[in-house]
């Protein structure tokens, strides 16, 4: 059988891990890694070649993944890689997924490619719990907690702090929060009431201490409305004991069946790495996007669109004898 | 919009749960109900027509839920409604699954019919999962616990017991094992080590008590590998404390990305009623069966192949806006 022939466009946490994960697929195999800094050095060995050098590219890729960041890189990177490749994309900026879509849609049919857009666990497994969810027990609500984890935007946002010279920032489920929302009385929680924010925080050198927290938890949709706190470490500390990034949470939802009786799903995830879970993601749907490429399909794609049987390297007789 | 006319085959708790569950789905409407007891009355007033008429109604019913049993209803029905109908059924004997899709695939193809078999929460959701988890972190292992609930099947085999008169069989995951599995060590746990039995018996009238508990835990396959207690009880305590039908149970999985950090999934449900929620689960694939089945694609399927789209009645873009 012929290899599905990956490319990664951006070769920072999320490459690197969709380089590993590849590891474990013998289905696929990586061609080309996409980069602005050519100079570097794949732990694989593979070549680097210019980010706008990809089209001349497009014969010797099948899927090319981006692993660009949703603020800066996506929305331009998106539809013009659309315009060559069939891609697959973690595009996370819930607000603005609805015109992403419309964008890479119009430039992948246009170049009859597939886009599976918004692809890892939130948005990714966790909208399609909550689909499945809401689809057999209509009439319901569902609780979503992220954490214990590292939120990378808040990090970034403590790092532009006037004083800090480092800092990550772990987004913290409410106990009691869990347990209301386990206990059906999660609806109306929002999304402070069940969240504490954790900042671990180097200080630059000569910076106020008392002023950089008085800074950081008065920032405002960022700290101001939740609880935090700001501790303050050394580069050191930063650097030992804080540099993997796990995340995770759970999506809870309680629901009456037509008959009256109760009925509770809860789907939970415990990561040690969010860039590595999220690349296995995007190499699971990779493989998706390429089978319905070559099944003459076009256009963007949501984890929602995907049957679940396309994620799979193995047969559907076999997979239905083994997972049913 | 014209509205999904469902039939139910087989009007016992699962059929009785889909007819609640369609009151929870305005896109739909119950159309006829078919059973041998042409007698019955329905919880809605719909009409009840001979399982053998079924042919007639034809023209009257865009998708048949087929509520039968998987020992004996479903392997004759199932093939034989599919000639009529575009069918959901929850075929659950697990080891002739693959026999059974052949059979009605077989029928549905020939006929232009589309049957989406083995539709539940096991073989279900839970499959749906277990296929998640392995598609996204090859390299790990699954993990499957079933209960606290009523199993079906082990209530029967006690009610087939000499001196029973009555009786209710519980699965109750053992707790240490269940710990174990979230630690990442139940890749080795046999059925056995996971569960164990505990049964309700109302004694036959002159019936000994020692004897037919000799007979319960020594029957094969059934007790006598499993940790099994039974509890004498009156023909009151049983109706007045047992009558209900909750279930549930968790899929754990522990794994490697390619990078080696380590990631645990676990989805997990409980249920007041196993039969009202298959039954909600059947509605939705209905709803999916009748889609497929209108853009003219025939053959069985079961819930791996179903984009998950399909399953709600609100449109692509409002999904991809509140879900993702």
């Amino acid at each position: 059988m012929e290899k599905i022939r990956i490319g990664i466009a951006g070769y920072g946490n999320l490459g690197r891990g969709v380089e590993a994960a590849l590891s474990q697929s013998s289905d696929m195999e990586l061609a080309a890694v996409l980069s602005r800094r050519t100079a570097l050095k794949t732990n694989t060995g593979v070549s680097v070649f210019p980010l706008d050098s990809a089209a001349d590219h497009r014969d010797k890729i099948d899927v090319m993944i981006l692993c660009g960041g949703s603020r800066d890189d996506l929305p331009q990177q998106g539809p013009a890689l659309a315009a060559h490749f069939t891609t697959v994309d973690s595009f996370d900026t819930h607000a603005k997924i609805p015109d992403y879509f419309a964008r890479v849609d119009a430039v992948a049919r246009s170049s009859n490619n597939v886009a599976i857009i918004s692809v890892g666990w939130d948005p990714g497994l966790f909208s399609l719990i909550r689909l499945y969810g809401e689809a057999t027990l209509p009439q319901g609500h569902t609780t979503t907690f992220w954490g214990k984890g590292v939120s990378q935007g808040h990090s970034d946002a403590l790092r532009r702090v006037p004083g800090v010279a480092g800092a990550v920032q772990y987004t913290v489920p409410v106990e009691a929060a869990v347990e209301q929302a386990r206990n059906g009385q999660g609806e109306n929680l929002s999304t402070r009431e069940k969240h504490t924010r954790h900042c671990y925080v180097v200080l630059a050198e000569g910076a106020d201490q008392d002023r950089v927290r008085e800074l950081i938890t008065t920032m405002p949709d960022y700290f101001a409305d939740y609880e935090t706190t700001v501790n303050f470490i050394s580069a050191e500390e930063l650097a030992r004991d804080h540099g993997a990034m796990p995340h995770g949470g759970f999506v809870i939802r309680h629901a009456k069946a037509g008959s009256g009786t109760g009925h509770k799903l809860e789907f939970s995830l415990q990561l040690e790495s969010n860039p590595d879970f999220t690349a296995s993601v995007l190499v699971a749907y990779a493989r998706a996007a390429h089978r319905l490429k070559s099944a003459g399909e076009s256009g963007a794609r949501t984890v929602l669109d995907i049957a679940p049987v396309l994620l799979s390297p193995k047969k559907p007789e076999d997979l239905r004898r083994e997972l049913l």
